[in-house]
């Protein structure tokens, strides 16, 4: 991770699993960014504990009130993320947040279709919009011109399972609701990566590995991951992506993963 | 088209462009399908007199009211539809109904995210579901036990603006809510082939082209293809379908398009 540095970053879903490993890795970083943001949809309920014990130990970390799926409260998180910020910009934008539910092809319905695609494509859209003018500013604040995570980047955590070619772990649940979000999260990526190339942003679709947390224990089987590995792998990819990365699709040993 | 010996048919958004293209060609075969269902929102509206006008010279062409982003009207579609089979099955199911708006990143919105992957990957979804226990009965009924479109079938009609590979024509048209719908379509698609083969039912996604109807002319560019050559395209594509193909993204040529 030497080469990752980062000024400030934003994580979503931050309160518990891959999200809050991702918030505890970047505060103690040996060079940890200035501001790490760390959203959740109720940061004063009894799931976010953790990360309310973390702020009184970092100054650099700020909790963010937000729900992806509702664009006022994106509006509002982008303008206090921009407020903290003062003339700075935003350094690292990780989609992290996302839902699923264990449902077959026979029982998917319209309202689990819908609810999780909100969630885990639509709102990464949203947040790619709200927060262009911040990552856009890190990356022209930035020196040189070639696309890096410490210039500015939106990483956008998919899964395997969202893989059309290979249909990761078909075997242990179809969940297509799931897997449409996150082949449709990939495209979007694809779709970041080309508009905002001309930004100096540069995008990618990150795998974390299947790993223990709520989502990835809520089967029978047990995760091979720890949220640790796996968010050390992730952290050790950012710091080697290029220009050539941008638009791809990595798990969390940065090997590419098929469409 | 020697191949291609269709008992029952039923294609939505059947009233105009390819979909009523479509249905024109299957009821000029020289060996007619037995039934034709043609779907669409509004029957007696104005933008279905082609079709009205094509039941007076048809006596196979049954005409069935059907919103495909309600699950009441699926329902009720699947209920009539069976009615007039009596006993017998349905050999292919095309999910030909789409809808796509000419949004860039930019100004992409929840409100179109949501409409777009409704119509387009949830429809497809909940006809699948509804019409399994007709295309089960088909292929039950069908002599053999390899997968065919002659036995019974799932058609989705994709586009190659779905391909997370190639994101082809972006510099015609960002459009991100259609390519993620069009993207989780294919996932669905690969869902659905997974899980009905062990009912006889192929499923593929299919590229029309970029054809001349409503929908392809929406843009500055003049289509290429015609809907009478897309469609006689794709009915040849289906004639070829075998086993190997079940789970595939063709074009109209029977090209293999990357995810």
């Amino acid at each position: 991770m030497a080469g990752l540095r980062i000024h400030s970053v934003l994580v979503t879903g931050a309160n518990r699993g891959i999200g809050l490993g991702l918030v505890q890795h970047f505060l103690g970083m040996p060079n940890p960014p200035q501001w790490v943001f760390a959203s959740c949809r109720a940061p004063t309920g009894q799931r976010a504990q953790e990360l309310q014990h973390l702020t009184s130990k970092h100054r650099n970390l700020v909790i963010i009130p937000l729900e992806v799926t509702d664009p006022a409260s994106i509006k509002a998180a982008a303008a206090r993320v921009g407020e903290h910020l003062g003339g700075s910009g935003l350094t690292l934008l990780i989609n992290n947040a996302g839902t699923a539910k264990g449902n077959s092809l026979d029982n998917e319905t319209l309202e689990d279709m819908t609810q999780i695609y909100t969630t885990n494509t639509i709102g990464p859209l949203l947040m790619g919009q709200a927060f262009l003018p911040l990552l856009k500013k890190a990356a022209q604040g930035s020196p040189g011109s070639a696309l890096s995570c410490s210039r500015a980047a939106i990483i956008n955590m998919s899964s395997y399972a969202g893989s059309i070619t290979d249909v990761y772990v078909w075997e242990y649940g179809e969940v297509p609701s799931y897997r449409c979000s996150k082949a449709a999260l990939n495209m979007l990526t694809k779709c970041q990566s080309l508009r905002y190339k001309e930004d100096g942003v540069l995008c990618v679709a990150l795998h974390p590995g299947w790993v223990q947390t709520d989502m990835g224990s809520a089967g029978p089987h047990k995760p091979p991951l720890t949220v640790d590995e796996s968010v050390r792998g992730m952290l050790k990819v950012l710091s080697s992506l290029s220009e050539k990365d941008t638009g791809t699709f990595l798990n969390w040993e940065g090997k590419i993963i098929p469409w």
